[in-house]
């Protein structure tokens, strides 16, 4: 975890998307101010030997289709066979069966370093209740820890819930990250850019664990940064994507809010 | 119409969207911007599910393929069944014979509750001689009023034009909004975040007439702030977006420029 | 080369993209604020009637389909039936068979009127070796002038090497450009805003070469005002596309550093 972002800088992890079309711009662009690559491709004929350059494959159901779910499978099955580590975004599983099927194939087939979901998704795929309104967690959901921890162990995954406070398991310590502005939630394409930056730095490492943790806390370092510098959405994004550029492993060391909780 | 800007806030409607890729991350941001919830989701085995959650479709068919007007379709039967409004943007309709007749099928098959377009756009739906280039009109239309009604009265539906001034009619009145400013036309995406805004209010209330007389004249007022923020287009495109989301209904009430002309 | 920046206000070239949807929004928007008119059609049934009101076409593989690369054969064979000029920006080629297998295909079957690409691709299109680590080029490039110039040659084509020094060849004579700035790198979809700045330019004159070079010096010259007013790269890239919107030819003639290297 020591000097995580200057080793990404230093190491310019290229990061496979296959993502939906509606953040993909953004996705790029974050994986481009980290330090990392970006590459989107998502054509059948060509996902496996792209991503054999990677050092991580972000897949994200955002926008699923019949064909981009092919691709997914066949990238990820290259990816798992050449130890590339795959960040798992299933965005809006349990809105439509069709995404909770496709979510669970994934699952099944692939082998995922990093889930990452709200709180809505993850409780869905671990088995519990979770309501989905198209792509956002509604109701309330008391034991996340607990939920997160056990998707964590049946996965063999690390696991992140996405919120207000963000929490981490790898399926036997549970903790929780309080960095981050609310800001953050009021403008498109946050958690996406979070599997985005969950790839760059899980392909500089190979403890997903730590990377996972340097990850969410250093983009809420920058969410907080960005705050001090626009209070509309629209001008926040903006400033959320210049502070990630500018972002230090001295920024992450001093500004972390990490605490064990399990 | 009486504190709909609240109400939306409030009740915080799901807009689903099955729309062009150019314009998506505009569309998605603006939605939420207003206070609703935006999805996009174009799987055929899915588009049917999504759309019972929502409260309002949109259907624009900028980027238009095979495969998205089949979920356009099993989507707006959908919601016609379920009573949910249908916004229709018939983006380059006339520019080819293939988004003509896509554009034809959609209200031959679809109840629609808002059609919004250009005036080239309008003109050929109503059968009159229209000219798109791309998909922007050209050419002069004199009596845009009076085909924005007939389109209305023939269709069952709300019909908006929009332009310097937009024409609004339900097949018997017609409206002409004065809000707005030329900025608006130098942006890519406004034309399609109007179809959004216009899915957004019409996901809150059941007259749709004023819905979308509320809707067009708190988007040019929108407009007409941001025109205080900033004069270049890239600057102004975020201006913009953050005055919508710091918009009230009492700058609707206080600001708005909206006269019956038929 | 005379007052193109006027020329293109004044005529508003409609330029055709069949373009990936990671940069789709900000081609569509450079086009736009050049003066051009930008539409984006994918379909095959449509893009043949599409491109005839065309003054461009621009084709990019950034996230090739084979639908995709169906429709850009289409569309580029009815854009030469019609004299309509072509600019293939070879995304990532190299970078996998299938990218290289189509890039080649379009240079076999169409006639281009500009090629523009990284150094890696410019010297895989001609070749010579070169890597290409998914979209980007890697390794050291000796003799860039002599490859863009073959390959200029070989295809009858106007070659543009994008990089710190841009160089563009006819075949015959080759050019060096030193506008631009460093920033331009540091943002998703400089390269493919480049493209649709060639499309726009080439729009409006049938001398290509030299509209080539007003468009990549204009082009550079607009990155070197943004970086006054911006140093970070999310708002770079809105001071970049503010500047695209604001300059003129007065600029250009003052501002414009070419010369010729052979």
């Amino acid at each position: 975890m020591e000097k995580i972002i200057a080793k990404i800088k230093e190491e310019r992890p290229l990061v496979h998307h296959i993502t939906n079309n509606v953040t993909v711009n953004d996705s790029a662009n974050i994986t481009l101010y980290w330090g990392g690559l970006p590459v989107m491709a998502y054509a059948k004929e060509e996902v496996a030997e792209m991503v054999e350059a990677a050092s991580a494959l972000v897949l994200n159901i955002g926008t699923l289709t019949a064909d981009s779910v092919e691709a997914m499978l066949i990238a990820g099955k290259e990816a798992n066979k050449l130890g590339i580590p795959i960040i798992f975004d299933p965005v809006g599983v349990g809105a439509t069966t069709f995404r909770t099927e496709v979510a669970l194939k994934i699952l099944r087939e692939l082998d995922i370093a990093v889930i990452k979901g709200n709180q809505g998704e993850i409780s869905i795929l671990a088995g519990q209740q979770g309501e989905v309104k198209g792509v956002e967690a509604v109701g309330e959901y008391k034991n996340i820890a607990e939920t997160a921890q056990k998707l964590a162990k049946g996965q063999k995954a690390v696991v992140v819930v996405s919120g207000v406070k963000d929490i981490i398991s790898d399926g036997d310590k549970v903790y929780q990250v309080s960095n981050g502005n609310n800001l953050m939630g009021q403008v498109v394409g946050t958690g996406c850019m979070l599997g985005s930056t969950l790839g760059v730095f899980c392909g500089v490492s190979s403890n997903y664990l730590e990377a996972t943790l340097s990850a969410v806390t250093a983009y809420g370092i920058a969410g907080e940064k960005a705050s001090k510098k626009a209070t509309q959405p629209a001008s926040y994004k903006v400033a959320f994507l210049d502070s990630i550029s500018e972002l230090s492993d001295e920024d992450l060391a001093r500004e972390q809010q990490v605490e064990q909780v399990m």
